[in-house]
């Protein structure tokens, strides 16, 4: 247990449930209570306090790294659902917005601001190895920090707002697979593409005990 | 209550779960039982009943509809930890692999096993309006299905296996957020590549009837 679990904090309601909760959600989805994550949950809790509950939103998020999953496990969007979209800038930024009037907000972390807080600001700019800021501090300044190191702006969508349609499927005649139609007469993995080699069965049998 | 649910199928187990638990876990993440997650969820269990417990896997997915959802879902492997990697193939196909021997297996949706399924061959192929074809009908073949439409093979990553390491971040001189380092001196966004205009605080303000 860590001695953040010990905060009263954790009643502190995020995101419409107790903060609590917010980071066992969290932990079960993403493996661990990532720091990326738990800013994330809070600029998600910010962009959806804005946009408000009435609003079919979809997502827009500007790194692949931590902040797609707060938004996955936060908001109606996942990349499965072709509701959230994922640049990949390593900008700490999302925005959600109304799908029908392109109109939304975005949500990002203001250097200035976080640089109030010592820990993340070390931490989110790499300043600080990892060995010298434990866990349990940093997510402690990042729950101490919430909102107050984000800042928003409205904003009108004017690309990759969007919804893709699935495209026309061909058949693959070598690997007779279903494939998008735009690669050609024969699937982009049969083209060369592919990232696997195929292996006999005996030499992934051990698998269990295979490091 | 579609007819699905009164099937006595959900209580057999798939990824460790009884199946009804499972379809309303994707219920509540995707937003619907959509049927490509549905049927994703078997190949999740396929590859995951091969690879084993011991094994640390990661995840590739060769589309991005639906079936990275499964992966999200039923595996530790999210978008946000860098565990899946998702190829926009629109490829019906999913790897796990050992994230240290590189060995894994692929499963994929077989076409000459589906056709034997002909709601669901259909569907896949687009062969039938969706009105003609109900989601509890279509849902029940594929639970009817379930495997037994899915074949695998085992495999050797020759490349994507690479885990990526964030790179180095700098300041945007214009927005003064932090970025990738490969985007040059400012950021891609600042650099005309951006996605949204800011808007007045009042044009924004009626999102809630803004339909």
């Amino acid at each position: 247990m860590v001695p953040i679990m010990e905060s009263n904090r954790l009643d502190q309601r995020v995101c419409g449930r107790p903060l609590g909760d917010c980071l066992e959600i969290i932990e079960r989805f993403h493996g661990w209570q990532a720091p990326g994550l738990v800013l994330g949950l809070f600029m998600v809790d910010m962009a959806s306090e804005f946009i408000g509950k009435g609003v079919e939103a979809d997502a827009i998020v500007e790194t692949r790294h931590c902040l797609p999953d707060a938004i996955q496990l936060f908001t109606p969007c996942t990349v499965g659902n072709g509701w959230m979209k994922i640049l990949d800038w390593d900008k700490f930024a999302l925005s959600l917005y109304d799908r029908w009037t392109k109109q939304g907000v975005r949500v990002w972390l203001d250097l200035d601001k976080a640089a109030r807080y010592t820990n993340l600001y070390k931490w989110y700019m790499r300043l600080i190895p990892k060995k010298a800021l434990p866990l349990p501090v940093l997510l402690d300044t990042i729950l101490e920090a919430g909102q107050d190191v984000l800042s928003s702006e409205c904003i009108k969508l004017t690309q990759f707002h969007k919804r893709e349609k699935k495209t026309d499927v061909l058949v693959c005649p070598i690997c007779n697979e279903a494939f998008k139609a735009d690669q050609g007469n024969i699937c982009f993995s049969c083209q060369g593409g592919g990232y696997y080699e195929s292996i006999a069965f005996h030499a992934a049998a051990a698998f269990g005990n295979s490091r």
